[in-house]
């Protein structure tokens, strides 16, 4: 058996070194230092089913240093995923399905993308919590339909970065037992021997964090590898960290354990070396039989997946709408009514017309929407009564108590936005979580890799403002709304009342493959009148909330988001006492605004027609919808500490102001 | 004298929650929690000189967990500082010098602005590290001109936030031996007790770290914090941490021990119960003298800085041109040669018209600086052979050695960037430290934080396009240039030639205020000709690159930045071809431009010319320069894994693609 793993490492390293010599580029190191262990792990450890990389009771395995992209790639391949050697060839080419780092989506077998450091380990601890959720939740003692583990590679970058912290040390509160995280300890990142830079003991940083360590594990050895796995999925009650000695670039006669064998392709003289040196006689992607052979996964991964399906069918027969539930989740499927709810429940707030901050009638939203979507997974990074997350009924996620649909994850924004990725890749649930629009960014790259890896998470971003008054610059966004919606496949909802509040809900609920910032006041908001044709244009994402005066020449559109959105509403009336025809346009989600088709658009922002944007944050981005001509009312400096009102005066952000603005564009 | 200081810690209690209930906001936990532990530090181990707060030899105080910011507030005025009460009683009002979080700058003896949890913690690292490195290049043998402790005050939240990791990782690498960070452990955040998501042997983590760290403080004994602080201040050769229970709250006694009292006003009822518990008598703002006594420091002030500069006249007496050196360093001038080097190190470049990529010619600039400047102190983020960080002569910062002028920060952007922050607030250095520009998102809010605070780092972010290749889009930035172009305060340059690269840097270098991001690529970028005004004409942030035809009209003005410039240059030509008659204008920092008067900015972009904009990355944001009218060619969707040249071909990154934008807005 360990000639036969022999084999098979040394063609993982084969392949990983081919092919970054054949694209001119990529990280041959890694893949030769972990090859050994990866050789164990996908061999007599992981569960999985080749055939159907979707199969909801697979083990997960999460690739954190990502850079080592063609380790993986080298796994799928032998274990009989649908990624030919032609793809391999391909690696790092346009349209290939072996791009340089991970993509989730676009290679089958790959569970999320990384490549950024560290968010691959918070994203697995995502993926560990969600398969302990679902088991509480679905589990019965008879059937164990929810019942597999999470895999983790990591390297130093990983385990130096932030979020390593903030992850793992959420991992221990939550007793993530099936989390098993192999850390490459081979002592070496970018800038050369790490001891300069890295002087952790990580097994004690993780025993703090109330995690089991397993220390010392010879990397190169298959006995102990195997061992530590074996050890390390037994039960604890706690996640578990195997602390690996590996040669990074293992098998390089010249290069192995520097750091130039991290990043760049070997040479074509040095990978004639490497296969005198594993005595590997195969050209370039060739693999023998015998090195297939221990790594082939498609037949015990197919009776695996028959043995899950089994348990699944007991599970129907005896509970069958249990099992529909957990097979709609397991989908991301909406229920079939959610439509004819989500139209009645709008009707009603409509009607009702609060006056309250969105922040309030986001969690009026979330208590409409919860009773009918189970698999809501809420959360705070620290801020509950604030980011008002939380709902009637819900129940906080402790370790101690077995299930839950609320996580407090702490003062940990980055690792709350990588954990609500990888639940919403494990699949099951539908995560939220809130934090203040300030501190958006501290989770700025994991909320640009759920975007990147068309996942649908939900943000509440509150206290979106000056608004928020006395907390001061430190915590009043001003440039944070616009530079959310620059991030590809974000929708980004700042809405102006309760009713459009809800209509971002709705709209985030019903994305499949995006994921939605809310961008929600602390203070009150006005409700806004709108009759049947407004209220259902709302959902248009820019849409005319009060036309001009019928019969007479259109002379300036008003454009405004959130709570400035009434701002432009006195603006119009006081613009109408002058005499000037104005209409106001609503433009909570510019993202969705320009999905519509022209027709629309042009209805909503007739060309030629003066307009004045509103927004309390950076002007410049509104010249999008402006042009040069027009004019924009907003805050281009930080902000200030000072009661709210005191700041709208202070910073000119007044219906009286957008008046005047209005008339200068005009009379230009 | 423990009587003394139980007046004194009621009075900042007092001050706290008198000024909170006035404003009817702010935090009062903290400050009652910590008042006892800020009574003894303040009057027993901070070496201040309330009169001068700029005094280069002053032990640094950070309030790392800033909400907290009455009891620094308290302290500064108990102190002697110029914050009299009448600035305690507009506490979070417009135009005071008490915001809602502590300000650098807007309050005397506020050493950095603090509020975004854990950041403070890192500036601090910084500031010890800035005294360390000083202290080894100036200090003698017989002349201890640096020797001051930076103490620091962090909360649950600051631990709980991945930054502490990053930062205090450093800090025991460093062997930061006068950093002293208390810890105030009161077990509460806002949604509640932290065990239920903060369960970390705190002690063993920082242990794990190579720190000292001093447990099971009373936080409420006088005599325990006191024997702590002098414990801290035993050189160890680590840095120290001193555990202190606390009681959030403290002296409130129907509120202490609770969230509630962490984040709104106690109430009239609560303020009046702790008056009662607390013996306190007197009107709110009245402190009696017995109260002051302990805490007036500025007396002793003055004495210890009085003798600071008995060392300092020796020091000059031994070595008059070391001690002006210190001086000119300490208050961040540059060296009086500056502008005239400056000025024959351009001229220079642009003879040499090099085609090098602008990561190197960033190099190259750092190379022609650093001899004229050693305050400057690099580093990079485990990138330095890709950032091109180091250059000759640079001497990496290690523990065993005294000294050193370049950082290994390892793979922590976060803390790299809010250390470089109190670097430059400490002074004595100019720091600047690199990492790629996709994983400044991971340093997003510290690079704000700098701007906010009128600091002057400079970052290195190399990579900026899609020009970087194979890497893929987790690597490829498309929104980032243009987000952090949205940062008040923040020169954002991407240059297009080496040249522009120089400049970028000189004025980066200059900058008092403001800190600098450099946009640099990974490819090589074609060295544009200029005459003499063209060249005088760059640090201008936009110009005229190629004038159009003389003596017909200007029809096209293309607007460019960084790696795209040569393509506006070759469609420039191409469209002259057709009888177009175009000129090309480089905008590398539109920051600086906009600072200039309006008749530049006319003679660049006059108005009424159509203009086309290329850059590789979003679109939107350039309707700032060519309106609704003008054409864009950018990129609007997340990259792919390619060679540069395919992925600028499939993403229409062309001379081509922008003669054509041109054609058709001059058709428009």
């Amino acid at each position: 058996m360990s000639h036969d793993l022999t084999l098979a490492a040394n063609a993982l390293r084969m392949l990983a070194i081919d092919a970054v010599q054949q694209a001119n580029s990529g990280h041959p190191g890694m893949p030769m230092g972990m090859a050994d262990i990866a050789a164990v792990l996908w061999s007599r450890h992981l569960r999985h089913n080749p055939a159907d990389p979707h199969w909801p009771g697979r083990d997960r395995f999460v690739l954190s240093n990502g850079h080592g992209s063609m380790l993986l790639y080298g796994l799928l391949h032998l274990s009989g995923y649908d990624l030919p050697l032609s793809e391999l060839k391909a690696f790092r080419q346009l349209h290939s399905k072996t791009p340089g780092h991970p993509e989730v989506g676009l290679t089958p077998g790959v569970e999320t993308t990384t490549g950024p450091l560290g968010q691959g380990l918070a994203n697995a601890v995502g993926m560990a919590l969600a398969e302990q959720l679902l088991a509480a939740e679905f589990n019965t003692p008879e059937h164990k339909l929810v019942d597999h583990r999470t895999f983790v590679f990591v390297g130093d970058g990983c385990l130096m970065e932030g979020i390593s912290h903030e992850a793992c040390s959420l991992a221990g509160v939550w007793g993530l037992s099936k989390l098993v995280v192999v850390y490459d300890d081979n002592g070496i990142s970018i800038d050369g021997d790490v001891k300069g830079w890295f002087g952790d003991d990580t097994p004690a940083r993780f025993e703090a964090y109330g995690w089991r360590v397993i220390r010392n594990v010879d990397g190169h050895d298959f006995g102990s590898i195997d061992a530590a796995l074996n050890a390390a999925t037994e039960d604890s009650g706690k996640p578990t960290l195997i602390c690996a000695k590996t040669t990074i670039g293992k098998g390089s006669p010249n290069k192995a354990g520097g750091h130039d064998v991290h990043g760049a392709p070997l040479g074509a003289a040095e990978v004639a070396a490497v296969r005198q040196a594993l005595n590997w006689p195969h050209a370039p992607f060739v693999v023998p039989d015998e090195a297939r052979a221990p790594m082939d996964a498609r037949e015990r991964g197919a009776a695996a997946q028959r043995a899950w399906e089994a348990v699944l069918a007991a599970y129907r027969a005896a509970a069958p709408a249990r099992a529909a539930e957990f097979l709609r989740r397991a989908r991301g499927e909406l229920p079939a009514d959610f439509d004819d709810r989500a139209a009645a429940q709008l009707a009603a707030v409509a009607d009702k017309g609060e006056t309250i901050a969105s922040r309030k009638s986001s969690q009026n939203s979330i208590a409409l929407l919860a009773p009918q979507l189970p698999e809501l997974l809420g959360g705070s990074a620290d801020l509950a009564p604030s980011n008002l997350t939380q709902w009637p009924g819900c129940r906080s996620v402790e370790k101690a108590v077995a299930g839950g649909n609320y996580l407090h994850y702490g003062v940990r924004e980055f690792a709350m936005v990588a954990i609500q990725t990888g639940i919403a890749l494990h699949g099951g649930f539908r995560p939220f979580g809130g934090t203040f629009l300030m501190f958006s960014e501290y989770a700025r790259n994991a909320i640009r890799m759920a975007a990147l890896m068309r996942t649908n998470p939900i943000y509440v971003f509150t206290h979106d403002s000056i608004g928020l008054g006395e907390d001061g610059p430190t915590h009043q966004p001003i440039e944070q709304t616009a530079t959310l919606r620059l991030v590809p496949n974000l929708d980004v909802w700042r809405p102006g009342d309760a009713v459009e509040t809800l209509v971002a809900w709705q709209t985030a609920i019903r994305h499949v493959n995006t994921p939605t910032a809310l961008i929600l006041s602390r203070q009150n908001l006005p409700h806004q009148p709108r009759d049947a044709d407004t209220l259902a244009a709302v959902r248009r994402g820019g849409y005319v909330l009060v036309r001009e005066a019928a019969g007479q020449p259109l002379q300036l559109v008003l454009i405004a988001t959130g709570s400035e959105l009434d701002l432009a509403v006195q603006a119009r009336a006081k613009l109408a006492e002058q005499g000037v025809n104005a209409r106001v346009v609503s433009l909570p989600s510019s993202f969705v605004f320009e999905q519509q088709d022209s027709a629309w658009r042009r209805d909503v922002l007739p060309p030629g027609v003066p307009r004045v944007a509103v927004e309390a944050g950076v002007t410049a981005p509104w010249r999008q919808y402006v042009g040069l001509e027009g004019a924009v009312v907003g805050i281009d400096s930080f902000g200030e500490s000072a009661p709210a009102a005191a700041l709208a005066a202070h910073f000119g952000l007044t219906a009286q102001a957008v008046t005047e603005a209005g008339l200068r564009c005009i009379a230009h």
